[in-house]
């Protein structure tokens, strides 16, 4: 099938976009506002953008407590989520009110960030502390402005399970990184395999 | 272990970015130059970004030549990378000469795309048609510019094989994405697991 997206139809029940680009890496975003109050929530609107240096982003449908956060303190963590720590990571998606502590209601245990205020999430394998560069309000193709907010940051700090490396290589699939899919479905990766690019 | 990104030590043998930030979806990017030369290469530097209305992202290292045909003609179509078309995705992903057609390498047909002009992969299960809204040159937190461009997209238009729709859902599991990880590791989904958020 093909649909227009600008054009009204709706072909299926649910917007399938979300099942495309799948899977989606979870940045579990910790973030700390002004006056001190830390939040923690799942984006999967979340990836890598550089690697040399480090950079990372994610995408927030409407100006949700984080992106306010970083806007007024600048920095913040992403924490790998994965198959152990799945439903702490569920319970920090309930949409709580705005200064609620959601590590607080998933019963997750804070650690301190070396080189930016927001608190890492101590069971995570990983985690990457970054501070902002760029937060952009997002426009259509016709230039209105839509309600979606992309912030980028450089990572100046990371956090890695030394129980996960394994002859100076990070094991990604011992971790057991968890994903986002459509609708309600996640996948676990477990496993890899190897495709060696071709020199030319 | 502890690192601090910016202060020249290494700890590791490879940068371990990548195997943190993953499973990473791909962008297979066919973009068109403004001569009317196709380009397709896979980005894992992509995801959405909105889903109301759809835009995707895509992040270059450098300004390669599908960031260079965006920056020409303003459209590209992301084409979904599945585990039956891996060897051909790994085939695109070589080093060719500006103007030389990736898919005619890797052995790919094209398919005419509907709202904007670079061919979409008739073979990919998915494929979304973009129009460029920005293209950001990166700059790190100190201000200086970084070797690194992010493309956004709205989605236009959205191809959907048939055969992977269920009862109005589109069953990502049964299309195989594949995914990227660290150093030459990938991911496949063949199977999801349901999270349901929390209302309150």
């Amino acid at each position: 099938m093909f649909y227009d997206t600008r054009d009204g139809s709706r072909p299926l029940r649910y917007d399938p976009f979300k099942a495309i680009v799948a899977p989606r890496p979870i940045g579990w975003v910790t973030t700390i506002s002004a006056k001190g109050e830390v939040n923690l929530a799942p984006y999967s609107f979340f990836n890598g953008i550089l690697s040399k240096p480090n950079f990372v982003m994610f995408g927030s449908e409407g100006f949700k407590d984080s992106v306010r956060n970083v806007e007024e303190t600048g920095e913040f963590v992403c924490n790998l989520a994965t198959w152990d720590l799945r439903e702490a990571m569920n319970e920090t998606a309930a949409p709580l009110a705005y200064g609620e502590n959601e590590m607080v209601r998933a019963g997750l245990a804070p650690a301190p960030s070396k080189l930016v205020k927001p608190p890492r999430v101590a069971a995570a394998p990983c985690a990457l502390e970054c501070k902002k560069t760029m937060m952009i309000p997002l426009h259509d193709v016709d230039g209105k402005p839509v309600d979606g907010f992309v912030v980028f940051g450089q990572v100046v700090g990371v956090h890695i399970d030394d129980r996960f490396i394994k002859d100076g290589l990070l094991d990604t699939a011992a971790m057991k990184p968890i994903a986002r899919c459509g609708y309600h479905d996640y996948a676990v990766v477990e496993r890899t395999f190897t495709l060696v690019r071709p020199e030319s």
